[in-house]
């Protein structure tokens, strides 16, 4: 979905950030912002989903994806893996406002020249990713286009009004938390794109976590029920910035532990193969697909009591501040993130 | 939406059709079917919007449609107009079902060269008629691609469930009806294409018609009200295809009198100068975004009542048959359609 961060730096590169720039003299995501402003918009622009009142106590939910071929998937990813991470990446959305997912339309532009055996198992991966997740393909268009191949994803979903999960409610003093193990898609990504020699089952699982990302519904809903979420997000962009995200939007600060990033021996094995420096790797890669989210401090015992039936871990807490994120190493040492040498994400 | 004959002739014009032939061996259709097949889908597959249940009495809508540059609007377009009727076209698709519209997301994959300004001005047509049909804009996703220009929206909306128009209840001695004019949506397509002299205001007329369709949707929801109303088809592809298709999947034929197809005086003239024949071009032009619908002949007066208020015309019959369309001269001379040469509409 459009955060206000992608208008401005696109999602593809450099290139695009300096034009997308020269829009903010147009007040462009204004704009778009006042049209989402309607009594029935309860959220528009800014969250994982757009947030829509369904009768007294119901919302629905609703997010878009699009995936363009060279951009967001090299020509060498099995077709198969394009097609589940694009409803996967969607799903994630909805599990990150503690959501139902419930129907999916998709539009693909293709050109003449696009194998039909190929965009078939591009849907292959999609369905197998709907079926095991209940949702419903209901529908599509299909169009020609004399450039790269662009899929387009749109999905609804549903929950309880009083248990939609933002990014805009965490607040001082409140636990911070993360689902799984970060870095792994990243990893993934470096083995499809560079020449790490790693064991096979290393390998497997980090190419698994890159094209079969497994979106957190249930402890989403889970969490959602409880109750004693504030903020939640799901981590699309690595946890350094999507955290950021939610500072902004609370209007509050972090501070995560260096010491307690949850990692998988797969990533770490590969970040000393390739020589990546695996904290920079597990708080900046991307696509991990897991939950990040604030619990009020009074709330941490319901949150710890899924920590037998789910991979959760406390990385951090809310602290008093202007949306940054700080990272404190074992003895107690707070730097920025920015410090570090992040300067790319936090726009 | 998809409709099956999209799949299998593609938008964009011959190149496509052969590729997308080849998949009928893999039974693509029939999976995408099958995922559209849950208990909570009413409609996936097939008609202008998929239906899905909400609540006991109500339903939901939705419809995705996608616009290439250089395929759907050509480089000399007004950019407004492309937004405006990216939007129309959906909106259209929600009339035809009588539901009313709720919710917009859009997906817009640019090029780094792509200027701002052109996408800015898409958006001001597209705001325009959000504005005008109090349609909310709730966010939609920005990515870079290397090729041409793709726009995608999805449109969701909703309905009293017992009021759904589908295009599959026209029955043997139904009336056919259609709202509008026919014909100048292409009229202002060969204006935009061709070099024909026309004075000023039939030219802005069927431009008019081509850049901004009126979507039918006060007459859609009326019409639906009456329980009159057996079948709905909004006209895309023009109303020769389009009846075709209401006639295919409610397994009757149809039969049309060419005297009574309702064409404007700027299309007369259009078709006067630029050489066109009127009747082939008022039944084959696509995009002019009317109602077509068949209606009970025990129940045509509840229909003709609304003559006097919205713009409607009766121009033929159901009658027993396999999905042909028949057109009848003023002798009563009865022709398939097929055999004006109209053999690349049916499929």
């Amino acid at each position: 979905m459009w955060r206000i961060e992608m208008l401005w730096r696109g999602r593809g590169g450099k290139s695009e950030m300096d034009r997308f720039k020269d829009i903010g003299e147009f007040d462009f995501i204004d704009r778009i912002a006042a049209h989402a402003q309607r009594n029935r918009v309860l959220c528009g622009i800014g969250d994982d989903c757009a947030v829509m009142a369904a009768g007294q106590a119901r919302v629905r939910l609703v997010t878009v994806d699009a995936m363009v071929e060279g951009v967001h998937f090299v020509p060498q990813a099995p077709p198969e893996g394009v097609g589940y991470k694009l409803l996967a990446a969607s799903l994630s959305d909805v599990a990150a406002m503690g959501g139902k997912p419930t129907d999916a339309v998709v539009a693909v532009s293709a050109s003449g020249d696009c194998d039909v055996g190929y965009v078939e198992r591009i849907y292959n991966g999609l369905f197998a990713c709907a079926d095991r997740f209940d949702v419903a393909v209901v529908g599509g268009d299909t169009t020609r286009t004399s450039g790269a191949l662009v899929l387009s994803l749109t999905l609804t979903g549903e929950m309880a009004r009083d248990q939609v999960c933002y990014r805009s409610g965490a607040q001082v003093g409140d636990a911070v938390y993360v689902s799984g193990t970060l870095g792994d898609a990243a990893g993934g990504l470096g083995l499809v794109l560079g020449d790490v020699d790693l064991p096979g089952e290393v390998r497997t699982a980090l190419l698994q976590r890159h094209y079969r990302p497994e979106p957190r519904l249930d402890l989403g809903q889970v969490l959602a029920e409880t109750g004693a979420v504030t903020a939640m997000i799901d981590v699309s962009d690595g946890v350094a910035s999507d955290l950021s995200h939610v500072c902004r939007q609370s209007g509050v600060s972090a501070v995560i532990r260096a010491a307690t990033i949850p990692m998988s021996l797969a990533f770490k094995k590969f970040c000393e193969v390739s020589g990546e420096e695996k904290l920079d790797l597990a708080l900046t890669g991307g696509e991990d697909f897991e939950l990040l989210f604030s619990v009020s401090h009074t709330q941490v015992d319901k949150v710890e009591a899924l920590a037998e039936q789910y991979s959760i871990c406390r990385i951090g807490e809310v602290v008093a501040g202007d949306g940054r994120v700080m990272i404190e190493d074992e003895d107690g040492k707070r730097v920025l993130l920015e410090q570090l040498g992040y300067d790319h994400f936090g726009s």
